[in-house]
């Protein structure tokens, strides 16, 4: 069935139906096409349009065809273009002619708009849920691992002692503003199209705003804007590309760290795989794999950002191509983020080997500490001790053992007790601000991750329910 | 003055140099440079790290410093790699060694981070009102024009009629999203790094809660992460590409109407330019340019996601790159947005020429909807008027003069009556639901939209003002 | 049957193989695969490693599978990876142990990149066929429509009157470079890395020149490059994403120019659809969707550019995502391409309605131009040009019928045969310089347009052939 | 001055002039537009439009400006929108009125197409001059290096012994394909817009093939594309993104290999800078930014993509936008091919670490090759090597030092000689294919490369010169 055949007296071309038809992709909004469906029904009915049994009839059908479709016995027809005229046609099959009531003063335009928004509303909770699990994951290895120090890292070379936990921990607030982020498209999202017909409006009185409410939803303003606005997909996909960059730059630590050379962590063999060449390897397919899909993720936002560009008022054909990206997003981080979590869960902590490897020049930021406390300005104190570290190249010794004679030659302010610098344990501990270092800060943040962790789960039970 | 000099026996190579140092845009951020420094040293006073007196002198060495920027009066020197690099040296000129108190516990990552939030913050305020400006241009032009119906379009072509008010009043809709969206870039932003010092905190005890909030600002929770969160560089990019996205439509539309073919509106002349060859062209310039930069700002975008992919953790000299798309953007629609204001302001809307386009074939869904209002379900009488155009197409008549008896021939739902559905006027009013296109309901629209900018007004005032 | 499983003590995760594995997209590869696994084996019995006994089994096995994939009875397996494990798993199946022995020296790192280029080229030869078939169509339209005179355009606003085929034949070129580049990407895809192992080359002495000359390839010089380099699907990436930009800027042109308010010509019903809800709609269907869907090719290069941006060396994971940006690329150009030819094909020209918009304003040129002829420099003569239009504005008539009066007082070398330049035909006619607008260079343009495309023909036959 | 004055009684807006202006940055075409002229000039006489001694008059005049240029002292006007009006406004002011000759026939149009593509064609030349001294200094770096030993990784994990030199040349042949890209893009570039007027044509008669002679170009056969033709411009953003792409690659294997845990080699000084906060820090600054200024040129490659996608025929004011990324693009790569060039010659290659890292379960492979030479299939050797690699992890050995009867135990195939295979030199000298890791092949790579480079150089000399 092809809703506009009356126009024309030739069909459309075999190869033009291929290349336009969006059957083979968009069959995923079944499940929102239906309820808004039944909703719209409702409302055709509340304005006196149809019958309650017209109604009863076509609520029925409708449900029978989400059934079909759950069950994978709905059949597509070759002439069906797309979601709309698949169910409509399966409804005509069902309830004869009747089906066609449900047209009433809808459109495609708007149709497919409320879809769209009703299906990314559902992969939000269910994103969401997956990101708290994430960061359950984050939160439960830190606390675990509270007791762990490694060398921290700027420009990928050793800076400063750092809890490993801390670490881990600043994960957590990435993702807890893509969280926070995803309210925000989700807030958006939560526009309701229908009732903007084509472009102009409802002419038959529908009531909008129980429309919307019926379906959770606020009206969206302006017909001409509702059935052309995207930003809620590309908000989508900037979130996604987002969440990617923040994976990728997570699974880039954990490779690196996995190393043999860092070698501070093992990944479970489950998440890895080996050679079909070189039989010992063990390669971090899973990490590799998050960090290349940002690629994807990516292009997909430049994708849709490109085809909106320029594009003329109300609906244009091109506005179709916005599915596809929204779909491969969905099932990209709906796989990564358990996966990420599970890579968490089950990394193993090399303690000993992160503390065998903290050497004494991490401190250096100490000793010049040292002598700021002593009353050198910072600067200069930065100054000496980059003479000491100099000092400690030409001798071929380190800061700890670098004699008291090169540190008093420097500085009159370096007594004896410079050498209680060298402790990683007190660098770390000194770092006692919020949002430091120090296992008290890092404790503290856990602690206000958890709160946070919890408040959503409530939230979400509240606010973004069934 | 290089800030690292001590540890090296070799200077950096000229080429190096050139390559590296970020004086040459950085100098943007001297403000919130300046700004953050007092904060800082208010902070190191407040914790005992220097006196008051050395605080008032850092103080005073910092505004004369910032005086100097504003009277254009600043020399940089060769070796000022950066903003705080030029800032210390001169600071070092001004008040002595002292200066060099000023970087106790700090670094320039998070410095720099700082920084970055408070310039945008600033930016944002004065995009908002930018923002704010359009919307009354849109607004006060919709109100002046609610008595022009003009041909609505999808796909380019005539579809429905339409108010020229409610076409421009989609646009208020897009850009009334985007001021939501530039408050959660805000809110986002409102976050400190300062205390968070390379990556692993502060060691001197500093007060965060304090100093955040002596800048307006919370506490950036993680230290590792502070300094390598550019998330809100990213949103910032995201929500100024998809202004752009918004204007170029808005161009797109413009420049198509004001084609001797559409003649629906007559830009002024000030937004145009005529040809170095052809003296009698009058050229959208302005406009076309508008939709051009969209590029530029998604390739802003694009930029800075590719940095961040795959990126190790904390500070990378990678994020660097963060700045010159973010001043670019900026700058972009510093220009753009009074632009578009204008253009919209002083266009001149052709009344008469659009009613003149205005055509029977636009009145065929109300024709459709005259058949369902007489039982006919909306399927089938989508079909008969497409028959029935078919049939006009074939005579060389338009729908209002195909006979009487044709109409009949396709079905006896179809009375006399049905010549009333031609009227444009009444075809605009039928669409009176909530967002619809009748003047009743742009009326609505408008005044919901001034509702909405009053408060935005209000608003800025108390939460968003210097 | 995974390749590797001898090294680990547990399988992967159920989710990571869901995750990783790319049989479900890598199949398309297996034309490719087995011609490269039937010369691999061939290599490897000119090596001595195999007898010829075995390379017979390999052979027949490897061709009963190509048989079986195109007959659609091949079954995929669950411990199926890639199409590289399904092949070999069913060739064991078949042939039993001696299978394995295919795996000399070869790896999945060396296999997939040389699947990937074989793979392109055959579809590079495809898409060269459907470029020459837009060639024709555009030179066959163009030669058939030599006396149709249109409205030239710059900025959307008329400009110089314009042979229509003229215009047609502009997109001539820009596909015609399409052809060059596409030539361009398959001499760098003509690279064989076969015998570079995993990534250090091959330990068999294998003839890697006798190797890549069977599958028509050269030797890629370095196995630590051979088995990372992606530049030749990124420079394929980079030529569909030309490709398409020139097909949307074709596709505008031919939305604009087929709305009632330009009506220069008439798409074909077939290339149209009509609406849901507005029976009188004929929407542009396919060319907007050809438009659209260069968001989606521009995403898949930054896609593959943003995988790659700081790979480390030789193979990772990551480089899995190269396939299916390349697999939709394709897909989206075999479509694009024979309908656009097919669009042009049946493209109706209405050459009265092109002539009666043509305007004296649009030869403002040609009058400044006789200006010229008389002495007066052209940029004075444009000056006095312009002031004449703005007096036809202020008389309210065109150029044409201003009054030699006006003209006189403008500038003495106006004399009465200035009226002989409102002559459409004559200023089209006047461009007669190489490349221009007259008749006979259009004429001489698709004379030449013919010659290559014949010589493309020819080319194809030899160079480019099975 | 304004060039199109004459046509409007209203200046333009100073917002919209600010907007618009592009001469902010297009004087860097200032070379490109004299030279242009000036064969613009010749070809005016060669026509007999002016006279030999207006050529004369304009020659000089345009000389002197370029010298202005040069010299520092050319003083831009308000008025001056871009470079061709500055250009022509000077003229005016150094030779009078027949200035005005020189735009007989020519449009900004054809003007600025030519302008970017003369200058193009300059930059070209030096970045090719550019990467000749980047191969060389891999070359020269690769030849001193070849008895360097190095663990050969794939997915970051130790895989097989390989030679420095091989991974060093590895990219040689990524920037050699470059080279040959950029010879691509010099060739399509190279194509002449003058005479194409502002679209429809010059209609003077100049000869075209005589004036792009002149400039040592070729015609662009169709006025309507040679305006709007951006296909070079996007062809060399590609370029530069892949150069970059390459460039970030051989940045992040720099950045790994010279840190601590690596250590394999290490960064000259002055190609490093250190901590504002913690002296012991040696960053390897030049290299990240390389890897970051990737995601800029991304960006302006995506930025123009988007400008051009579906814009109408001819000149629009967007193609206005496609100056400034190329500016950008050549900026960048002019400064990072020499910084690379001198970042590999300096370089310190610590081979003793190297060799140290190096572990038997890199010899997996050999293992299993060795069995292959028995006659056992590989998949059924690599099968069995895993199950030895797992015996070695389970004993707490090494694959050298696991005993004989467990190998015994195994596969018979393995006798006494099995041991020999732990020798990583022999390793390498076993892969002695073309393009393999042998000493004798990589120097037969390097051989071939040298003899690339000198037919370049010679090459250059010939067709790319000056």
């Amino acid at each position: 069935m092809v809703l506009w055949e009356g126009r024309f007296a030739e069909k459309a071309d075999a190869l033009a139906r291929r290349f336009g038809d969006s059957i083979g992709f968009d069959q995923r909004l079944v499940a929102a096409e239906i309820r808004a469906s039944l909703a719209y029904a409702e409302a055709l009915a509340r304005a006196g349009l149809i019958t309650a049994a017209e109604q009863q009839t076509l609520a029925s059908g409708l449900q029978k065809i989400g059934g079909e479709f759950e069950a994978g016995t709905f059949a597509i027809c070759p002439d069906d273009e797309d979601i709309h005229t698949s169910v409509e046609r399966r409804l005509t099959e069902l309830v004869g002619p009747v089906a066609g009531k449900l047209a009433t003063g809808r459109s495609r335009n708007d149709q497919v708009a409320c879809d769209v928004r009703l299906y990314l509303l559902g992969e939000a909770t269910s994103l969401r849920e997956r990101l708290i699990e994430l960061f359950k994951a984050i939160v439960d290895k830190s606390e675990a691992h509270l007791d762990v120090i490694m060398p921290g890292y700027t420009h990928l070379r050793r800076a400063q002692p750092l809890l490993f936990s801390h670490w881990l921990m600043s994960f957590f607030w990435k993702f807890w503003r893509d969280l926070g982020r995803l309210s925000d498209v989700e807030r958006r999202t939560r526009a309701c199209p229908l009732g903007a017909g084509a472009f102009a409006g409802n002419p038959f009185g529908i009531d909008r705003e129980a429309l919307a409410a019926s379906l959770g939803l606020t009206v969206a303003e302006n017909s001409v804007d509702a059935v052309s606005d995207r930003d809620f997909v590309l908000e989508f996909l900037f979130w996604a590309a987002l969440v990617q960059v923040h994976l990728s730059q997570l699974a880039e630590d954990l490779i690196l760290w996995s190393t043999r050379e860092f070698g501070f962590v093992e990944l479970d063999d489950r998440y890895c795989t080996s050679s079909s060449l070189m039989p010992q390897k063990k390669n971090p397919d899973v990490l590799e794999l998050v960090r290349g899909k940002t690629g994807r993720v990516i292009g997909h936002l430049v994708a849709l950002l490109a085809v909106l560009k320029g594009l003329p008022s109300s609906y244009n054909k091109d506005l179709q191509e916005d599915k596809e990206p929204v779909f491969d997003a969905v099932d990209t981080l709906t796989l990564e983020l358990p996966l990420a979590a599970e890579v968490i869960r089950t990394l193993k902590v090399d303690k000993d080997r992160m503390r065998a490897v903290l050497d004494d020049g991490m401190l250096a930021t100490d000793l010049a500490d040292y002598l700021v406390r002593k009353g050198v300005p910072f600067r200069e104190a930065h100054h000496l001790v980059g003479q000491a570290v100099r000092r400690t190249e030409e001798l071929g010794v380190s800061l700890r053992h670098l004699p008291y004679s090169e540190y008093r030659a420097l500085h009159p302010a370096f007594t004896e007790d410079l050498y209680e610098v060298f402790d990683f344990c007190r660098s770390v501990e000194a770092r006692d601000v919020e949002g430091g270092t120090s296992s008290r800060a890092v404790r503290a943040q856990i602690e206000r991750a958890k709160a946070l962790i919890a408040g959503q789960a409530f939230d979400s039970g509240c606010e973004h329910g069934a």
